[in-house]
């Protein structure tokens, strides 16, 4: 793939393209019929269409609730095969609609299509995809529809869904194992933007942006695109085009650094910007443990504890011991859904870690600036304390990586910070950009 | 099985009962709760059971508005897709709230369980039962709950539905595969009836009938059980059981004439009756051929013609021709529907036939007497016609069978006549039978 991906694609050879629509884009029949005369256009363009697409508007919601009027708690298969009716709905209903415009598309189902998976029902693993039935269907000159969020199990052979973002998951997948040009990932915004629009209204959107920079932009809050479609994308080098299904604008181009200088070289791109986005996740929650005795070994019994009950901890910071107690504080994150779990497993093990208290604070924000371009440019973080300081925003905890640098603060101060970083960087732009609002699965 | 089986299980033995519940008898939340209770408690009796559902209420037309909304003409394949959706949502909560009530369910599509077909979506044909799945769940002490109304097509692997009484034809397919004792369908009436309640309130239900009287009421408009269904029973000698599930009272047996004597000689059922039942089908139509040239040959043309287009030719008759012109009249019923297209094929090979005109009469209604003891009892014919003549209900045309007198009236003759004769066969019961309102698929 690397190096043969070509952003306009050669038209006297056909080339083809996974497309993936959400929830939000097939809500009702009028919006199913736009998207269908969207996918044939493709066709008749030249290109070998997949369609990928998740169940319509609220529909998986309407089934959750029905699942709850009957059981408390249903058995993780049974849901599974519940949820999957949404998108049997959505696919049937769209090639439908396709064949209306005189194009041929057959429908097939996660299983039909080849997406084996591990058998954790609710948040299955692709761990396989073998689609000869959507190779056969595209050599007979029909426009596959396959379900996403949906597999089977290889060893059950029951019925699987991938988890939240597994349509797109399931799009890079197809894409990856079909050797597509590229993946269109269709939603109802118009790409990624340097910061969420609602926050800055000067937010631009970001032509090109990397794997790795996509994946730090999605870990630290933006919702554009789940963490686990752009792994997948970045492990096969499956180049992303994420877009709206509402404008014919392009979007933004997720895919390799090597791809994006090309781009750059050929003269279809600028010169890549040092930083590519700001974002804040207000979702998580600070936890410290209060008075630990400071000698070896504490911090690991800590992180063991939470390891053993699978709480996921972010940033961690540890205070410098007093002195005169011979004791420190260690202070972490983690979403606030964990920290009930997390406060327990550590009180179970108060004993063995020998701490004072805990303290959990659910008002704070993560607020991260992104951009491969910080390796290479000395002065990034000094511009970024430097700007939080003008704006009088209290940083309580930092955590970097190469090419992302993440600071909590009070939850009531992330919108000033986004803001604030948003303009020191250079990137806010003269238009307003277009929300849409709603969001599939 | 014939011999073996017995109408009251013999509890020291686990024998295993196949159950099938319509639409009506899970139309929500509460319903679905109340069925899982009633299958709940067969398992705790001591039975393994296999439970078929029919989709939700009218979940099938909600399905069917929205594919008439994104196509007038939905390609076959994409609306058994669709549709295939409605039980998957069904079994899937039926599967929930057994679980809840603390037994094991597993759900399966019918492809999942096995049901292969021919590949006429819409009109699917089962070709075999591969239950594999669904004995393995068994022997795990599980209730497997399958889908009704679909299969998967053995060529193409597509996913199919069986048509009109599809689902009472999986439950006694799935039965007959499994070697089940009964087939119990669940339905919103107790059972059959020796006439539609609705019309004669003093109908009885009857307790047993024969596959091959049931067959001829199916035919001839009652609407309990699907001829398919009864046909698939008959060639596998599986009983059915055909019991209301909105009561505990045992409805009607349709077995072998064989095992209806045992029951007899056992002293668990009275004498059979000589009738079992009065019908009228108020959906048919009646041509007629009229001035076709009286010679050897016209009336296979006539016949040719209809059976080119794929009409069902019930009920036929043919005047004695003029002496004067040489010519004759040729009448014949079919269902309402068809009158049209039979009209057209008989008009487009006119000069072929060599008629003068066409008459279509769609105000009839065909009255019929179906009973296994006809064979054995003369006079009922002469009883039949009596009590017609008595009640001044005219006869337009005539057709018996073995077991079945039927005629065609005026159609608002039609709940007269039924009246006369449930009376002259002395069918009448003292009290009124109930009627609940609602149909399955």
């Amino acid at each position: 793939m690397q190096g043969s991906f070509s952003l306009r694609v050669d038209s006297s050879v056909v080339s083809l393209i996974v497309q993936k629509y959400g929830g939000s884009s097939v809500a009702d029949a009028a919006s199913i019929k736009r998207v269908a005369r969207r996918i044939v256009d493709t066709k008749k363009a030249g290109h070998d269409v997949v369609v990928v697409v998740s169940a319509m508007g609220d529909s998986t919601d309407e089934l959750l609730d029905l699942a709850e009027q009957v059981s408390p708690l249903p058995p993780a298969r049974e849901l599974d095969m519940l949820l999957t009716a949404g998108e049997r709905i959505s696919m049937a209903l769209l090639a439908m609609a396709i064949s209306d415009l005189g194009a041929e598309a057959r429908s097939y189902t996660g299983s039909q299509a080849g997406l084996i998976t591990d058998s954790a029902h609710g948040a299955a693993r692709i761990i396989d995809v073998t689609p000869g039935r959507i190779r056969s269907a595209l050599e007979e000159g029909a426009i596959p529809i396959v379900a996403g969020f949906q597999g089977v199990a290889h060893d059950t052979k029951d019925i699987t869904t991938l988890g939240r973002g597994g349509s797109d998951t399931t799009a890079v997948a197809l894409a990856a194992a079909l050797d597509a040009s590229v993946c269109e990932i269709y939603t109802d915004v118009d790409g990624v933007f340097s910061a969420d629009p609602r926050v800055v209204p000067a937010a631009r959107q970001v032509p090109f942006i990397t794997y790795e920079e996509m994946l730090e932009l999605a870990a630290v809050g933006a919702k554009v695109l789940h963490l686990r479609c752009v792994e997948y994308a970045r492990r096969f080098d499956m180049p992303i085009h994420v877009r709206s299904s509402f404008s014919q604008r392009e979007g933004t181009f997720v895919m390799s650094p090597q791809a994006i200088a090309t781009a750059i070289d050929e003269g279809r791109a600028m010169e890549q910007p040092i930083i590519s986005g700001v974002a804040a996740d207000v979702n998580d929650a600070k936890i410290t443990v209060v008075g630990v005795a400071d000698k070896p070994g504490q911090a690991a019994a800590i992180f063991k504890a939470l390891a053993g009950a699978g709480i996921n901890v972010d940033m961690i910071v540890q205070n410098v011991s007093a002195a005169s107690t011979g004791r420190t504080d260690v202070t972490f994150t983690c979403p606030q859904g964990s920290a009930t779990p997390a406060m327990k497993a550590l009180d179970s093990q108060r004993e063995a870690i020998g701490f004072e208290s805990l303290r959990v604070d659910d008002q704070i924000a993560k607020v991260s600036l992104v951009g491969a371009g910080m390796r290479s440019h000395p002065g990034v973080s000094a511009t970024f304390f430097e700007a939080l300081a003008d704006a009088s925003i209290n940083v309580e905890m930092i955590s970097t990586s190469e090419i992302r640098i993440s600071v909590v603060t009070r939850v009531d101060d992330a919108q000033r910070a986004v803001r604030a970083l948003h303009t020191a960087f250079g990137l806010d732009a003269d238009g307003e950009a277009v929300v849409y609002g709603g969001s599939g699965r």
